[in-house]
């Protein structure tokens, strides 16, 4: 049996990650493929513990550091737990965030330097990395409106700055433009079923295994 | 208005580091010196959040990196929001618990690499380190046998098997013969008013100014 493959999305808010990745969990069960959905921060049960640190309270509640070792710790238990484990037993992984996230949020939003996010992901991930990342793009004031009609608690990120959001959205294109092998961006300005079809064309182009099992 | 002074207990489990902690602070206040206690994990309202990850639950519920992440998190909030602003303002602030237990649990009893908890440490700490730590140093049978008579709920460490006790005990002797002008060994396995009075001549030998107050 072989390895599953890793796949993540990545985006800011708004860009319809959650929806898109159910889509593709489902399109890719329909081709007989073993497929479990995650997400970060969270994915195991000590690290959904972690989230509720991150995601609840005031914007100021931690400042950019702390975040970012909060971040580093549930996603070492989210690989150890359940990410490593799934891929092991030949299913597919398809995560609503990971690390290009942090690397956007607290790199390029709070302006922590890339290369002690590096490090930190390096000690993590002990060399794992996702086979495809799909980066949802999106226009700041956008994604902004959508997400705000969502509701809920989870509503931290979303009351940061505008500018802070901009920020975001140029560290994903950055990320996405400097590891064009591993990263793909798809307009999410479109109607739902067009992103999902582009998704599905990435996919297939990525591994070519599905072309023999459709 | 000078800086205050940052004073560290560390040792293992039993070793009457908060008792010794509170009788110290009450004859550095008997001298006219403002005093604050504080602890880790914890000392902040965000690591005291972040401690009840650490210290309940099973032993093996994080593994070393995860649990070495989630407490420079919360050392990171603590200096932050605590140890430095009270130095700042002249207080003198002793921690029960600080980042040599760290380096003693994690590192020495898990197996870190020293040198990844090093660089955490400057990355939380930008170069702040104790003026003076106390290691309070105690045979691993004595410390155990005193914390089992705590109750609580706070046993995660205790459950750890006795070796790791010894990797710990040894660490800590090894980290203060390491750094001699920061670190004084005293042994906790004599009456607590004894080591109290070492405690107090060690302070009155480190702080020079003491002996002018006193």
């Amino acid at each position: 049996m072989s390895n599953g493959r890793f796949i993540t999305f990545e985006g800011g808010e708004g860009a319809g990650k959650s929806t898109q990745v159910r889509r593709l969990a489902e399109a890719l069960r329909a081709r007989g493929i073993d497929v479990l959905t995650t997400r970060e921060p969270g994915g195991s049960e000590g690290a959904e513990q972690i989230r509720r640190l991150l995601v609840e309270g005031s914007a100021d509640r931690w400042d950019g550091l702390t975040e970012t070792l909060l971040h580093y710790a549930a996603r070492r238990d989210h690989l150890r737990r359940v990410i490593r484990p799934a891929l092991a037993a030949g299913t597919w992984v398809i995560s609503d965030r990971f690390n290009d996230s942090t690397r956007a949020y607290q790199g390029y939003g709070h302006g922590l330097p890339q290369g002690d996010l590096a490090a930190l992901y390096q000690l993590v991930s002990e060399g794992l990395s996702p086979d495809l990342t799909i980066v949802l793009d999106l226009p700041v004031e956008v994604g902004l409106q959508r997400a705000g009609l969502r509701g809920g608690d989870e509503n931290r990120y979303e009351g940061m700055a505008s500018a802070f959001h901009q920020r975001l959205r140029t560290g994903f294109l950055t990320i996405a433009a400097a590891e064009p092998e591993r990263c793909r961006v798809i307009s999410a300005d479109q109607p739902l079923d067009a992103v999902h079809g582009e998704i599905v064309a990435v996919i297939e182009q990525s591994f070519k295994e599905l072309a023999a099992a459709s």
